[in-house]
């Protein structure tokens, strides 16, 4: 179930069976020069409706701009401030938690949203609990990287191996491949490619990640690859957010 | 083009050409017994990439979240509180305007969200001046409502009279028939709507508007409409879209 | 009632007549060559005690610096940021809010107020619910704007006609030329006046209308004429703000 | 010269003799019995606008609400938080010194204003200094209570004694009464008064002070005395403006 | 007691018998040329364990970075701006007050401290009071500044008369002479040193202060001056702290 | 070197030589019914002050109350929000970048602070490029948890095996123990610990971990494990420091 394509009577009636919603969080920010500025969040759209599918569980709106902050030298990146991210997060949260929801499965698409995340979720549940919200003590958020998923990572090194990197992968372009095989984009990529440097200011990472990627040739990526990482996460994804409803 | 698809130096030759990004907006609210949640942000979302297509401007992630606040007593609803609102707006723009964007043109699908948008661009044109941005004199905002195209208006005039109502309206509903035509959904109506009520907060609008329809009679609405006022849409929005980008 | 030559008793005693309060709002910016800085101040706060004379209601202190970020290029004009004014805002309501008052009327004589305004109302009534105020879902919040009244409208078209221009106008300067005489300023006033460019930042503002007018003459602005204008702001907004205390 | 009386060009002209300008802040809050509400912005607005005529300098508008929050409790009061008045000073200090204000001259009426008035300077110095306005370095705030003025206060002394008190006291009273004679209030006053007694929250402040006062006798203020208080405040502040706005 | 020595159950117990808490409160700022940078914090945590053991109360971990921010112009500075301190006061309060703390004595060692923390306390009184803290009314807050007790006053006089000074003076130069008799410091001083001009911003500080004294001689201290005010502060603090506790 | 006991003119000649800090972070929280509230900050500040000796680097105050919020069920906890804590490390970084250094190194003794950490230094690295600090570029930092280093890790593995747990754990305590031997508190500890469940708010928390441990005993360690701890991580963390000051 999509949220957006559901009715607030819809909505409603799902309330009383589950109070759980999965939210897709991506980043719109350079995938180096051949993947999309969109990658975090259509892969974080795609596999998290694969999920909402297999196990019938609601599918919020994707979040499509996170905290990308270190890609910002390259045009196209549209960044969220971590201060701002926490205010969205939060008011996501509580305006879904006032009509009944308690669990929120966050499937993402981007690294950098991580420690922001984690942040936006203790401030929201002191805020809940601050606020006297009746659900505030119910409610729990839980973070689940697709990239992560024990199969995808398994997957990743044994198809690129080194090359699978750590930004502009090719696991993730390979799975926007996949959901849009229209946009595939060649270009020759120089052999060299930045790789193992910490990442820190914006200015910073560019200098040292001169086209975008970070240790990665995404020209490994083949639509076809791209549906099985898509099928790895979605199967992994089902089961730990099945995991995490259920929990007491 | 739209900028999730693009590589960032694809993005990078657009600037050379165009400093002017379109940047759908809608919201994420309910829209009555048979109105998708999601309404606001596909219509916005579908005009703006018409509206693209037609003039070859870049059109941005679609903002889905707005201010709707009023419409949290009924669940479904996602709403940032309007300080949110503007931060986040604030981010967008300045991350672009620092690659060297110049010029947004929101379309917006959600009459909640412009007082809060026009908040944000004040806020956000003193922000990139004292932050002595390159471009910050350069940087322009406009909001366009499709609902708001004289064609458009009159179309619905034309076609519902009264029953158009101001929220959930058979026009909205018509257009998401003809992006979704699988998500139409038929509920019996009652004959009494809530009508001519000023919106105060959650509670209050709940209390008058109890299905949440405002003075509508989405029933009316079908995907045929649904492509008349899409089309009608596109071509008022390209021209004012054109008029905004060659102002001097 | 003024209120702030009201003691606190006296508050006490008209809150169990009635909730409501009228708060006149302005703005400390340029008006052209000729006009005040405080115009904006002067005439809400002007018709605002003139309504609240004429039915009896609460007069709170005027704010008199408003949202006025594009007039910042002009000496004089001091602005609060949305952000900061949302505050405020909150902060004005919650404080009366806590001790009984609930219907509040605001009496603006600044356009760049009203989206900020508008804003400011959205968040309060989400705080206060949020906080549980006891009287949290009976606040209302209205913003009226003594310049549009239908009856001001059609006299500055028929003393002014095209004239009248929408910033440093010949109605506004009238009025605080009826409440301020010894402070008519004249001036030469160039023929050629800005007009028809839409508002952005402060220095694109200066440049597009350099001697600050929007297309106005205030050289055809009389005292007497602004004792006429006071008169029809009065009388239409007195019904306005009975018609808003009186609303189910 | 009163800001809000000037036009833009008289404002740019008197900023080539001078960069000074008076700010008058007041409060709006309970006064007990029988004092305004207003009060405290009364008496600054009063004050401050003697010493501006007296010395030729510009006096702003006033701000009539500040730092109330220990009143709240009594009915009528409106308070800004500290928050919310850091950022409001923060923007007024802003706003000016865009314009080539240097010297902001604060005339106080309202004792709990002066911690965060100070706070919001420091933050103001360092906000300007971080953004590099070209005269960051020249902006220099200074707060001046008018009944902390020497002769004021010993005046008080004379006429009063220990039934000064310090809220409600019969010398703000008085000088209300000199600016507002039609307004003066005279009610039975119990004989007990709170005295003493720290300030905390807003109910911990009216349980221990249950009708406002803080240890006066505001049935001894006359009109007469409040006009000899106004008298020596104007010149004794003029003094202190003056010395403030010459040092180097 | 230590709060940080202590365990949670010990910590339960102590709020059996009492629910004061005294925090010291320093800066980490520029003391002149042979200050300690950490003098401030220095001085109130020694004061504040010397008060916490004679008279048995619970001393929290102390704040060492404070408002500091017109000395950022030397380095080794490190400040909090007014609006954050604001914020970490209240989150400060805010977890102790929620275990059942109602009574915070902040032993403080930096005047430019004094401000900021009474803006936080005002703050949030009204901030527990709206989120309904259970004991939000019987929160009380206190400053109490070592370097102000009466009898460290009068000693600094008898001692230094006029070189005391108001920055970097000897008396609390003598008390981290006595904590860190390893880190005595001495090098010439030029004998002119700033005094008596108000504290603006830190360019203009280090202007009027170049070598970071105000008016003090600290070439005068010891450490066996250092130990008697140590001796004095902590007689006088204790009694101050005891009549705050029992305070009804 | 410690900051707090340098004079301003030694860290100006500091800055010649090195622009790194560290900078040591813990936490104000439960440690269990025998670990201090302190835990975290006494384990960072004993560790940091080691590296800085050993490496001849300076060393800041510790900022000793982290976000602990999940915490603050038990008494004893300070916790700022993350919100909050993102702003005081802003303020610290840039309070101590205008000064010259570029390189902060966080030695933190609390997992719950990293998310918000690693937040705080995104913010903190625009936050210094748009304000065009001359040094934003050069600017960079690394937390580094001395908990995790590898021969840390290894030793309380083989001490403790699975009894280690990850809150109030025999390393942290026995560190603690061999910094404050005089503050060794024993209690029978129940055999049963809660183990295993993810951490979201703070009622949660307690519920499920009713001591505060999470999967640890306390009971086995020992002030000489702890200087075995200390040793290890201090010779870690030196080369750690030093990879990190030294890099490109």
């Amino acid at each position: 179930m999509l949220l957006h394509l559901c009715t607030w009577p819809e909505v409603e009636a799902y309330l009383e069976r589950s109070q759980g919603i999965i939210l897709p969080i991506g980043s719109t920010e350079q995938h180096g020069p051949t993947g999309s500025i969109g990658t975090d969040a259509i892969c974080a759209e795609a596999v998290a409706r694969g999920v909402g599918n297999a196990i019938d569980v609601m599918v919020g709106p994707t979040i499509n701009v996170g905290m990308a902050l270190h890609h910002t030298s390259f045009p196209g990146t549209i960044s969220l401030r971590p201060s701002t991210m926490i205010l969205v997060i939060r008011d996501y949260i509580s305006s879904l938690a006032k009509a009944g929801f308690t669990k929120f499965f966050f499937i993402n698409g981007h690294g950098g949203n991580v420690a922001t995340l984690k942040a936006a979720f203790s401030e929201t549940y002191a805020y809940l609990a601050d606020l006297n919200f009746p659900n505030a003590h119910q409610v729990r958020c839980q973070v689940a990287n697709w990239y992560m998923c024990a199969s995808v990572y398994k997957l990743a090194k044994e198809l690129y191996g080194n090359e699978e990197g750590t930004h502009a992968t090719p696991s993730e372009v390979a799975l926007t491949q996949y959901v849009y095989p229209e946009a595939i984009k060649q270009v020759p990529l120089s052999p060299e490619v930045g790789r193992g440097y910490p990442i820190y200011g914006a200015a910073d990472f560019r200098r040292h990640y001169p086209d975008g990627r970070m240790g990665s040739n995404p020209a490994l990526a083949t639509p076809e690859h791209g549906k099985q990482f898509y099928d790895l996460a979605v199967k992994d994804l089902s089961n730990g957010c099945l995991e995490f409803l259920s929990a007491d």
